[in-house]
């Protein structure tokens, strides 16, 4: 199945904040590919990377990364698609890569998240889907529903505990 | 014409941010409607708005906030459409609201862009509605385009300077 | 016994700083009650809950939450009651969930407590029923006098372990 | 009229902040007085006015203070009734006071607002009172709603300017 | 022997940070005494040791706290000899205590060392008595000579280890 | 008169910190030199003055200097007497100087004071002083005093203003 | 002349801290260029450029940005020649931009000089030249002297105004 | 061989953050030297470092250090040679370092790097030495494209752990 979504790590070590995403693709059934592509590194590839996810159909990118963080912007610079940065904490609990993703110049916004929530990352990218695929949408709903449901659990569980 | 963008205030003292984001919006031919309403003063007002928005398919929003800056999850919280959040610095440079509007807790995203980037979170808006919408995305490339001619004359009147 | 003070968590794994704020509770003899309801995941229950603990006769409301922390600013939105915030160190070292919890606009503010600090949110909290309440004071009182015979015996086992 | 909400200003430059709080109290019908004494400089003052103040039948107390800001902390020290902190903005934007009001240790609360807030310390002080005092509680409820009144109306201001 | 430097605890869980002031102290023969007594817990013993201090011939103060660490500047309240204060990493990586220690109003300065710094704190009350007493000064220059021939070790072990 | 306390700038435009300290020391007649040599670009004539300052009798020093801020250290490190930092807000509001000043390495202090504080730093470098020279220690005393009925007159100014 | 210096600028309005550094060029007689192209908006702009500069000669880059600031990076990752960036101050008092210069990954470093401090980038630059070109070694001596001049001027001037 | 580059701890306890610089150059095959000697504690033998070392040919200075982290701003003072900053990550998540590394005043420059980024001040060297020895510079490509061949393995590794 051709990915919706391209998920691009700055590096292999950020794999874990990734995976966050990846589990909630999984469930809410929205194919995803993922590559590891620094910003700094292999810039060539970044746009390589995301031109040719442009031509198979990709319509938001994920940019993961820490420390200065230009990969999500980078991608920002190569398409006119949606761009999602997830800062990773690396140094200094993640500020350097939250700012790094936010404050980024007119015309190329990065849609933060917060910091390691790759999660999130997953959840608006859905959101983004959703708005022209009412199926995504309504297994958004279900998602939430779902950890709505949980939330209440873990709330039992916890009134248990204390009486 | 009916809104695919609602642009949410929190304050009526934020419109300048505003007004960045509704002059791309002009440019882009991209309709849009506008209303003031803190989460933290008519909260129920945040919630009939967005409902209401959605009903007449408005497809993305805009939470423009300062301070603790709940506009943005709150709206969020209240829809499964993607929100876009734009901290205003109002006071401690806007880190109050850039941390609130980023540090977003599972599953309830803010697409955060910069410190007072209206234009920005206009600039992402248009890009997700153009996932959908080939004319959009074609007006935000030659948005893109027309601003990179700016940056060239810019330089040249620059260079100028210095000879 | 009906309860007096209602602590609301955002999330359980919050549950931790709230158990700091019951065992004060315990202490003093004043009864409270406790939820888990994140502001951004089931904001109607937080609404509900509200003013269902105010029917009850609940005087003051304790919100616990890490990250973009909304909880104690949403349960201010809901009530004109007073509300105590906890920020919880999720990320940032807190610095996100205390600036959330401080920087409310005007006029809905947070009794913002330093971060992580549950005891003395419930001391905040015996402090403003203690107005109407003198026995209540009284066991204030005597709490910190207890705390302050604690505070000269640490004292002295320090100078013993030093002589 | 005895007072009964003692305001103390660290320094008579604090005076501003004061006069937000003291417009809010002036709406509510609430006695207020006020002082300056600093911490750091008329300390026995400060324990002074604190237990004069409590005799008089002061029920709150609101400290206002920049840089260290340890006016609201000693009043805290001195009282076992609820202390508002407000942290002025004097240095750093304000973050060296907002942390020297939130961060007391147990079991001394400063129940801390916004940076330069008197205004939300006012709203504050009248909810503690409110608890007691039905009138003042419904006083509040007013201020509330005649602002929400005026958040709508400055949203019709800005509508119509853009229309 | 009388002390000439009185060491103040805020809690005894900073003894670990007095620890190292204490072993300075010891090194250079300076006589000291130590209590614990935070400013916001027990203030009329912090003025009660300052006084009684100044009467046996105390010449400088050191106040160890974390978090608002108002236990140094309540010390330079009530005294007009020279007092240090050594913020501790509680909370926000000590950030708290640092501002609370340094920024300190007219005219009651705190002379700040680094964050957990008791060490420095021992030097700096060293140089200070040392004004008045050669036998002092000498010892700090001998303290400080024999630190360097450390450094230098530690040099000659390192370039060992890559060679 | 011989100079009893050296004040060295980091930069001439730090004079107007300086000026601070000089008119407190003008008013408790403590004798005073004053020099322009930054750490970095005169270190050289740092390290004479602070010798010649020694040979003259010059019992504290107070370095003034923003950015970097190594001037205080440099100073400390060339000499056995107290010195005193003044970080000065030149950029990310005085943060950086604050922390050169204050994060100082074993075993060479710098009694750091507040932001912009000129006038602290002269306080210190008299408690200092006086704790060898009654009379300084006096006159300390008479400026208090006289700085707490300036307190005191602007507090009636201020309560005389509401009335 | 063949230009040694590139400076590139992520927006024409940091003009007035490139600047700076053409000031110190002029005066080390260092042909320099300059040219306007930021990061995210004309990315193969940047590429070209660099390319083009190795080929005529070019041994060192300066890049000069604020806000998320990947311009310095993005030459780091084209080139093998060192790099110098320059955080501007637009938002955030220009610690968004020092963190994106200064934490760049491995191998991609970017030699990161003070907030708006052109003129700091241009004796960096002269100084990396200077090691293969004994004459602009001699010249940024020369120049260095004569700050110092300067600097001892200033010293005159304001101890003349004090006496 | 003799060293082309210089390499100061300010103190052994850095060791740790050298090796990153001391791997790399052994891979690029540039000789260097290491010395301990903080700016702080021994002043005179950093600057006997520096004279010596210009005179055994060294070009490039890379100065390691934490808290205040003055040693790389002092090698600065005593050279016209390029003097790489690492900031090293002791308090405050090293930001104080990484200030007063970066925001050295005029005309003392410190090209900074990265928190504990040992790794990547070696290859600013090398850059910098290879402006006028093409092997290294050759040696620095093959090294990245190295780096990047590893990049490329580990994203292998990593896809196939997802397939």
């Amino acid at each position: 199945m051709k990915p919706r979504v391209m998920i691009l790590l700055g590096s292999a070590s950020d794999f874990r904040i990734a995976e966050k995403a990846m589990e909630i693709f999984e469930e809410l059934r929205i194919p995803y590919d993922l590559r590891v592509a620094s910003a700094h590194r292999t810039h060539e590839k970044v746009k390589a990377i995301v031109s040719e996810s442009i031509k198979e159909g990709v319509e938001v990118f994920i940019g993961i990364a820490g420390l200065s963080a230009h990969l999500p912007g980078m991608i920002s610079a190569n398409t006119h698609r949606p761009v999602i940065g997830v800062p990773v904490d690396v140094k200094l609990g993640g500020l350097d890569a939250l700012f790094a993703c936010s404050q980024m110049p007119f015309p190329a916004p990065v849609a933060t998240v917060g910091v390691d929530r790759g999660e999130n990352a997953a959840i608006l990218a859905a959101q983004i889907i959703g708005i022209g695929d009412p199926e995504v949408r309504d297994r958004v709903s279900e998602l939430r529903r779902g950890f709505y449901e949980k939330v209440r659990r873990d709330e039992c569980q916890v009134l248990n505990s204390i009486e």
